[in-house]
């Protein structure tokens, strides 16, 4: 009996791996990770080098979504059938050898894996290794802390309604826009609208060779990389005051 | 010369440490860490077994606290104090070694660290190594995804006036409330009136090996843990949407 062992990957640079994670995939005599068709996929290029010669991997291929819109049943029908396939494959492999599934950052925060986790339930040992998520990789990029004392921080996808953006906006010191791509225009409205724009920061690819780093207002509107965060970071409510880390 | 490096510890389990800091780490002829007057301070524990036999520590001692409220003005000006001292013989030794500076989660997200960082900008080589940030192992301990799709997060201190907490609390589908100790109650009261009481988890020392998790109702009034982090999941806005990662 094997199990599944969801590694997170952290930021992008494979020395900012966690220990655990590090071993189990120099490890690995089975990886699974998921990628769009045709493409090589954030994951596996992480791990690129990492791996036994060996190694058995399987590439977890997104239904081709260009025909369907990304919100309809259709599409969100093929994709429940793609995660129920994978569930059933990945637990069908455990059976017999151990299988690493390969994800960014950290698994459990906005992490696809999810889906097959909730699946998997019951029918294959599954464990989880935490990794330093995406975001945490994108403040350091900028070399300045996110938050400081009694700042509140916001994560919120770019994928939410303008609306609802500003409003988020509007009432945090710190903030964190996932899922750019498509939605940096809006993003950018919504922070000029909540009077954030010209501290915001967007960080592509952060920690990896290529990473970019620029304030948004410098950012060209039809520039909108999918692999990116937006960044404001918070001024410290309490600066001066000491915790215990 | 050499360089103040500030390592990121994870959230206590040794193994979820970066593979930078634990290289860091394991090479450190100095190490620095913050705790309390007489305590072992967590940061220190962490790293216990990683380091050279013939390691020098410098334990960065917070000036005691007992008799001067945690902000009053005197207080305020005893930490500026402290952290100006602090900066200045760290950067004094940098001048002939690197000295390793140790960090529980990530330096960046409400560290005590930030306050050396910029006192020591121009004064001194400074590195920072990310880490897994204590939610994360939170989250983590608790086997549950914190977001899902379009989930909003929200991270506040426990810190905050009540009135505030319950105001983030009912606009956020996922919220982690840090620096929980004396503010136990508070929180509480204002999980319940955000509606959100019987939805939390209360995770003392996540991923340590005396880690504890309990649903915040269950927890007594005046038991109320420093080294702790409230969570509430997120149920996800958009649960089969499929993402790159
Ligand atoms: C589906 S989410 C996965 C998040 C991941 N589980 C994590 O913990 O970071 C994908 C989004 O993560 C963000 N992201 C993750 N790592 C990143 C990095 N190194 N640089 C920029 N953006 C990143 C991008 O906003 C991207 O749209
Ligand atoms: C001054 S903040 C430091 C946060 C740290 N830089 C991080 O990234 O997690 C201290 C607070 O972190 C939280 N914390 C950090 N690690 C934790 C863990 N493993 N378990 C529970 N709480 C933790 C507690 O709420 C504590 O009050």
């Amino acid at each position: 009996m094997g199990r599944i062992l969801c590694a997170g990957l952290g930021p992008g640079d494979p020395d900012l791996i966690s220990v655990r994670s590090d071993r189990a995939i120099r490890a690995a005599t089975d990886i699974a990770h998921f990628r769009k068709a045709g493409r090589a996929g954030q994951a596996r290029r992480i791990v690129e080098g990492m791996l036994r010669p060996d190694v058995v991997e399987h590439a977890m291929e997104y239904p081709v979504t260009t025909e369907l819109p990304f919100d309809s049943p259709d599409y969100i029908e093929a994709l429940a059938r793609f995660y129920d396939e994978w569930a059933s494959r990945l637990s069908e492999l455990s059976k017999t050898r151990d299988v690493v599934v390969l994800c960014e950052g950290d698994p459990f925060l906005y992490g696809s894996f999810m889906h097959l986790y909730t699946r998997l339930q019951g029918r294959a040992e599954v464990e989880v290794i935490p990794g330093i998520p995406g975001m945490v990789g994108c403040w350091w990029a900028t070399g300045t802390p996110i938050t400081w004392g009694d700042d509140v921080l916001t994560v919120m996808a770019g994928t939410l309604p303008e609306a609802d953006l500003v409003a988020h906006m509007e009432r945090s010191d710190a903030i964190v826009v996932m899922k750019t791509g498509r939605n940096l225009p809006k993003i950018k409205r919504a922070l000029a609208v909540a009077g954030r724009l010209d501290a915001a920061w967007l960080v592509e690819r952060g920690t990896m060779p290529t990473q970019r780093i620029a304030r948004l207002v410098d950012v060209a509107a039809e520039d909108c990389p999918y692999f990116a965060i937006v960044l404001v970071h918070g001024q410290g409510r309490r600066p001066e005051l000491g915790d215990e880390a």
